[in-house]
Order: structure tokens, then C-alpha cells, then sequence
């Protein structure tokens, strides 16, 4: 039984998903919402064994359905160990990045067909999907400034531009086909996009709930 | 277009898998086979770190679903990037442990249905399959005090007894109902096991095409 709520966040490198996350943490705390905030890949010490293996940047090439399998194992035990368990005593959980990331990086980034997707994701957690999705939208080439500034990439970050066009551009779609996705326009100042967050929640039933 | 052969070895702990192993690449090299001797989890570099996320003694309950996608995380890379680029260019490929061993271990030992190890066996590497797998065959508590002889056990090796015995059946009945599998009797000596290996070169045509 599924009682607390579940909601992602989304976007490509530098759209601000972890100053929204503190705000949003801090937003729902003031609600009265008991709260987890979790990543992925990663969310438990052994799944963030496995985003360590997904992320090092490496000399090997790394075929794409080894990352697609580290990606959901890294989930599954996620989903086992933290999520699941959590929402079950109710508490609501935040995450930034879950399976759209899949989609978008996996899918729209180094090509794979969503169907070889979907199937891991049956596989995996199957009908079991965020209540909310926050999308945060930027132009690739403003993100990557951003993402630049902060220092270092990491093996996934160090892709050109064109592939991380396809990854906004699959996340659009996604965003198009599915009613649990809000999307947020992120070149707006960071006051801007906190109200647009506060008012997404206002507007969804989800906090009739807490 | 597959080229040379692949050859897998499977068996419990303490079957004598790593004697056969340099029995048979003795043994095939001296018939001009040009051999690459490999094992899983791992076989590269990448994959091996997988491999040690896999076996390290860990206090996290890993879920079962996790240990599979793992699994064949590594089986994935150990593909692309080794077995099928050597079977390709002539190379026969003896491999420790591969798909079977999935079974026997994740399926036959922790009960997760065949049906769903099948799903993503399809999903990795299909209708690739091991021109020849001998299954090297010992009662459970032989082996085991064989293995416990040899120094610390592995996570997946602090298992019980009844565990095992459950691996056991399961690669049994993979055995009677795959005709690319040779049962050996890991109880004989040495030198009847080496015989049994090198009869059964023998009666398949495998020898025939190098």
C-alpha cells in the first residue's frame, strides 16, 4: 500500500535542480510533510557503489546496455532498500533524477530504442511511477555554461552538445505524454521558478493529502 | 558471423573449476587452438569492477533484483567488449561461469523465477549461447569443504548448505534439458576428470573447425 507521496526531479546539467531541491525541501517541511531526499544513481551506500562504477570517468568504453543495467540495479536496490520502504510508513519522497533520466540520457542521448528501456523498467518497478515530476527546461548550451562553471565533468557530463539537445529533446516528450510531469522553465531567475514550484504544488492535490 | 567457439564452465564451489580451466587451455592450445581464457562476473577491466562490487562483504541487504541486474551488467560488457569481439575474429573464448550460473545461483538458490532471468538473458544476449558448457557435478558438502579449505568465503559463498543444494538441482535440470551440455563427475580423480574433459573434445565436432 502506497501511502506517502513520490516526486522527481528532472533536467539536463545546470538547470538548478539542487538549489529547487533545498527550496522544495524546505517548502514541503514548512507543510508539515515527513521528508526523504534522495539522488540517483545512488540513494543507499551500496547503490552508490554502483553510481561510483557508472560515473569515474574510465578508459574502457562503457557499452550502453552495461550502463542501462547499472542504471536500474543502481534503481532497484534504491527502489528495495529506501523508496519503497519509505513511502510505505508514509513519508514522502524527493529524488532527483529517477527513470526519465533513463529515457532522456540512455534513450534520447546515446540512442537506445525506449521500448529496450521500457523493458528494464517492467522489469524493474513496473506501474510503480512518481506521483510528480518536476521538469526543469533550459537551452542546452546555457545549462552546460553553468554546468562548466561548477568545475569538473564527470564520464556522462564530458558528451558534446548535440547530445545533450537529444536529451531535452526526449525529456519534451516525455513532458508532452504524460500527466504527472509539470515543467519548469529554468532560465527564469531563481525567485521566479520557487514561485512557479510553490504554485505547482498548490495546484496539484498532492498536499490535500499530507 | 560467429567464428570460433565458446566454451563455458559451470559447477558449485569446490568443483575444481580452476583445474579443469588450465587442463583444458593446456589441453586446446596444444590442438592449435588460439584461446582467450576469461570468467564472470568480470572478465574486464570495467566489468571486474562490477565483479567487486558483487563479491565484496557488504552489510546493506543487497535485493535480489539488484545481484541480477548486476549480473548481467557485467555480462553485457564482458560481450561487447571481449567475448563476441574474440569469437569474431576466429579466437575460441573458454569462459568460468556465464548465463547458467545465473540460474543455478539467482534462480535454483535465491528462488527468483526462471521466467524473469530469461527476460533479461533475452534482453542481453538472446540467441548467444555457449557452443558447449560442461557442468562440473559434486555433492553440495564435498565442495563446500573443499572451498572452505581454500581461505575466506565471498558474500555470495556465506550461504547455507540447503542454498546450495538448490544451485545444484538447478544446474542439473538445466543439464537434461540442453544438449550443449557434458556433465563431469567432480568426485573422480584428477586424471579421470582430465580424461572425461579430453573424451568429450573428442565425441563433439568442436575440434573439427579449428
Amino acid at each position: 500500500m502506497r501511502v506517502g507521496k513520490f516526486i522527481t526531479l528532472e533536467g539536463g546539467e545546470g538547470v538548478g535542480k539542487t538549489t529547487s531541491l533545498n527550496f522544495i525541501q524546505a517548502y514541503l517541511k514548512a507543510q508539515g510533510v515527513d521528508l526523504l531526499v534522495t539522488r540517483e544513481p545512488g540513494g543507499t551506500p551500496f547503490a552508490e557503489k554502483i553510481r561510483n562504477v557508472l560515473l569515474e570517468p574510465c578508459t574502457e568504453k562503457v557499452a550502453v546496455d552495461t550502463e542501462l543495467l547499472l542504471m536500474f540495479a543502481s534503481r532497484a536496490q534504491h527502489l528495495a532498500e529506501l523508496i519503497k520502504p519509505a513511502i510505505k510508513i508514509g513519508q514522502w519522497v524527493l529524488c532527483s533524477r529517477f527513470t526519465d533520466s533513463t529515457y532522456a540520457y540512455q534513450g534520447g542521448g546515446r540512442g537506445v530504442a525506449f521500448e529496450r528501456i521500457r523493458a528494464l523498467e517492467q522489469w524493474v518497478h513496473d506501474d510503480f511511477q512518481p506521483d510528480l515530476t518536476l521538469y526543469f527546461d533550459l537551452p542546452v548550451e546555457v545549462g552546460m555554461a553553468r554546468a562548466r562553471a561548477r568545475g569538473e565533468l564527470d564520464r556522462i557530463e564530458q558528451e558534446n552538445l548535440a547530445f545533450f539537445e537529444r536529451v531535452r529533446q526526449a525529456y519534451l516528450q516525455r513532458a508532452k505524454e504524460s500527466s504527472r510531469y509539470r515543467i519548469i522553465d529554468a532560465s527564469q531567475s531563481i525567485e521566479q521558478v520557487q514561485e512557479q514550484i510553490a504554485s505547482i504544488f498548490n495546484e496539484t492535490s498532492l498536499l490535500g493529502f499530507c
